[in-house]
């Protein structure tokens, strides 16, 4: 009889959901105790309405599980959610108040000043926000998020540079995978030899959620970082893979040579390390000089490894450089499995 | 019989060379009168040694043309040059100094001191340096260039801006289309589904040929214009079009409305006004929250017209916005075909 | 005042649609008198509703025309219909009772035995069937349907040996271009970098098409040509063109030289020659070894010519030739308007 | 101390060459010994000079040796032949001649008659053949081939089918990954957004390497199987995986029923089950409409595996399907290293 702890999907068919089913699947902790999506699909047969995207096959034992509704009655004492903005938050707060923790890739409760908006590496302090936000709301359970996909690149990229010099401005420009915009998403006639300059929100949530992120938390709250983003986003043929290039200011000069030393010195801290999505480097330094690259480097570390390439000065900021994230792992489904290891070894879950 | 003015092609094989081609094969004033390549197409027929990549089909007459040396005794007043870089010194200045005027492509001679890096309808009154030229180097023809095809969209899209306000400073990404690297140039297993975020020589390119052609010309010499700028420059899966995003700080706060007035209110001057090649609109605002984008865009203007959108407050300068232009047209061969019209306009050329 | 005939497009904010808007606006004998489209569209200003997606602007007056029903009520002698299949039957019947020609994209009415599907370069003489299907049904107007996309290009692509040699074998393997399957049709994860072995009902259309097109008309109905046809329909990452690999099988041996003869030899005849669509060559047989290719071949005869390559021995039919065609347009939007052009010059038009 | 069988790699820098050494990095019999190229790289570091384009890094042992020359002199009881056509004719001589067994890759001496072309799990007894080569050409070593790449797929994928009903007619028409040419390749301009319907020499190659494989070993020779195949190969924007649409003609009626039924109990036989790269499945039936897909089912098998989908009936031969395989893996390094370990299990190589 399996000890590992009993999990649930909620919006398992769509293309985060699928993810979070592959990557799940041979998990050393957790065990898919429930697959959830909508009213129309509850009480089919997974395998039957699922339209598989990923190359790997759909494992048999997931595709003959019985689809539920988003409710808390199915199982699970970990729920993990993709579902669409516009439900997560009746959806999932009744999760938390029925005393399941919630870990979401969904961008509503991304801003609550009481949920944490986690990066293990980055930030796994803000954790304690939940003590918070049990008390005030009233749940046995929680929610713990993860950030926008574009943003999870740039926070942990930069991470190591705030940590060691304070940022105190970024300008980023990303160019950013298909795969970030589900499916079917973008349309082949709008992606095939083209760029699209616009994502709807995408700016903002790069701006609002580096701040929260890259801030500290004190007692209650976070002290958000006076950190001022100026992001542009855009759309590029490529399937997996957000490439951002970014200029970084600081409080004072900071050279090619100390920011790459810095780098390179980053490690997860304590626990963290030792979480199974945690890869052994967070954040890993090319010194190609055309490097990293879309499609050569997204798999790195499991595809949980930030890679940060061309560390240089910059004419207006401080430097210069390119980092690379894969958007479906550390941009979405990793990144949400990874909180949930934490509070595992946090004992939340036990 | 034609009274149209002969000219040549210089490197007339390779893609901006057969652009040319193509350009020039209906144009109104000039009449191509030779086309010379490297010593081992001498001597060969055009049509029979040319890869032609271009659309429409290649004109008969000058397939049938005998490709010849690149000597100053071939046939034309004006030889347009898309010669490689190498060798492009020594061969531009041997037709200026008997009598041609070269327009070129190359990037050699850009950042002479007495060479005017053109674009008519930012700077035509830089082609005062030509009388430098002639009586320092003892020319009776000259030199002309205009810019990289990645500054070319960037210094037109934002001259409105830098009349208006007075640029300072200057972040631009770049995402570029393939045809920029000629051919084969990139590989499609590069290519392919993939960001390539380095492109060798480009962004100091446009750092400094952005200062010289918004610097102002004053008797003998162009005074750089005081502008700070950050390139990040990156190729994509794109067949033509350069998209570039943008953030401008001035020295004075500038609203997204008055940016959007300066852009609209731009118009060519005097005799650039009436050249050929010049577009009705140089520059054209694009008020859809997605635009322009690269395959959708780039033929505005018959490719001369640079189109910007997303003009919007910047977090860090004063004024975000996106540009596109037409990395083969305005960016090469129309470029310099623009060029050689202003020369005949201003007498040079008769 | 004008004196061109007044037409209506019939599903006008579709991909097909847009191509009519675009191709009609500047007819020679067609003035667009009405757009129509869904009822949640009615009674809205086409340049408010539809997402134009051509890469020429949307004229000023058509954007300005209020959206109509798809009712008989609204102008227009001919209308064009790019509507969905599921209601074309009633809609298209209700026109032609009013006496309205319809000239249809939609496949519903295709294989009506009373209906002509026309290629005029091709079997102009079906165009007889009118009288029966007037007759018949009682209609003052009519329906005149033109091929699938991929029916298109082969059809036209072998009609010269056909006529020439006697089509006994087909054997076609497509290779399409997303365009095809319009706006937003397939997501770009199915289409980038990838090849879909299947397009819903295609293979089928084409292998009936190609009897009845290429069938003889005697008296009141089409005798189709037995030919027996293989088809094998794919997907590929490509924006417009459908290129096809085809084998054909005679009932005597023909040469490669025999068959390029006859293709060479192809010409409109008679009235068919003088319309504004049908190009100066309806067959162009490009004899480059490595043509015709999609990107570069497709806009030959402003999209109504179909290039043929490569003729050469098959190992088990008689010949193997690679065919292109335009599928927006010979296989589409032009298609139907050459149609039209045909109605007007044979009279049934006024 | 390592007991596995030193081998070496010829022409290690190229694209299949860096297939070799990824694939034999982790290789439970082989280790590599050596890794040989042209004259100008030997002598130099490998990681110096390869420009290396899998996306798992380069191992650093391999990376640390040093080049060194084609010639037998260079380590290893097995050579891995990636060298081009030109050469490999004298320099696998060579090493055939001194001892080695090289298992190439090269198309020189597939079609030679005493050099096995081989697909183990269709193929196997031809293997036979090294006898009557060593004897004729007094060599202690030995040659043995690997297929084309996109003559792999169909062959595997249609070998079931030939064993239990004999085929004797097939139709090819393929859609082929650029990875297929080797690297820098296809140029981008040319892949990009477009369908190339020519690939030299590889129409010619399919239709004979088919007839050997398939044929019977009877002594000391190949009676080539009496199969007419007739190949259409085309060129598109896909990075890995040729797909192919097949019509197959038995000397019976086969119905799809019959044929998938024969496809599904493919299994390999005897020593060639348990080779490392053999995979549990040679052949596999997917029975959705709309696959196999070249992105999504490559890697079956750890690439080895051939898909085979859409199994339907024929309008002019029996059988209609669609087959996909991994050029570089099956079609390339993995098909050469599958036959070194054939080499093993028969003792040839100790």
């Amino acid at each position: 009889m399996s000890t590992k702890i009993p999990v649930s999907i909620l919006g398992a068919t769509g293309t985060v959901g699928q993810k979070f089913v592959r990557l799940l699947a041979e998990h050393p902790w957790f065990e898919i105790a429930a697959v959830a999506a909508s009213e129309q699909s509850a009480g089919k047969r997974y395998g039957d309405i699922v339209r598989w995207r990923e190359s790997t096959p759909l494992p048999e034992r997931i595709a003959a599980m019985t689809v539920g509704r988003c409710e808390p009655t199915i199982p699970g004492r970990i729920a993990f959610s993709a579902i669409e903005a516009e439900i997560a938050g009746q959806v999932e707060q009744a999760f938390a108040r029925a005393g399941v923790y919630v870990v979401t890739n969904t961008k509503t409760h991304r801003m609550d000043p009481d949920i944490p908006l986690l990066i293990p590496e980055v930030n796994h302090a803000h954790l304690g926000l939940l003590a918070r936000q049990q008390r005030e709301r009233g749940w046995s359970g929680g929610i713990v998020a993860n950030p926008n996909c574009s943003t999870a690149g740039l926070v942990l990229g930069v991470a190591p540079l705030h940590r060691a010099f304070g940022i105190q401005r970024l300008f980023v420009a990303t160019m950013q995978a298909v795969s970030g915009a589900g499916y079917p998403g973008v349309a082949s006639l709008d992606a095939l030899g083209n760029v699209i300059p616009f994502i709807g929100g995408e700016e903002e949530k790069m701006e609002q959620e580096t701040a929260k992120i890259l801030g500290s938390f004190a007692g209650d709250a976070i002290a958000e970082a006076a950190i001022a983003t100026s992001a542009h986003t855009n759309r590029v043929p490529v399937i997996d893979g957000h490439l951002e290039v970014v200029s970084v200011g600081f409080g004072r000069r900071v050279t090619p040579d100390e920011a790459i030393a810095a780098l390179e010195a980053f490690r997860a801290e304590g626990d963290v390390a030792t979480l199974p999505s945690t890869p052994a480097l967070a954040v890993e330094v090319d010194r190609r000089n055309d490097r990293p690259q879309s499609r050569l480097d997204i798999d790195r570390g499991a595809g949980m490894t930030v890679t940060v390439g061309r560390v240089r000065p910059c004419n207006l900021l401080d430097i210069r450089l390119v980092l690379l994230s894969h958007n479906t792992i550390r941009g979405a489904a990793g990144a949400a499995i990874q909180n949930a290891e934490l509070l595992v070894a946090r004992k939340y879950v036990k």
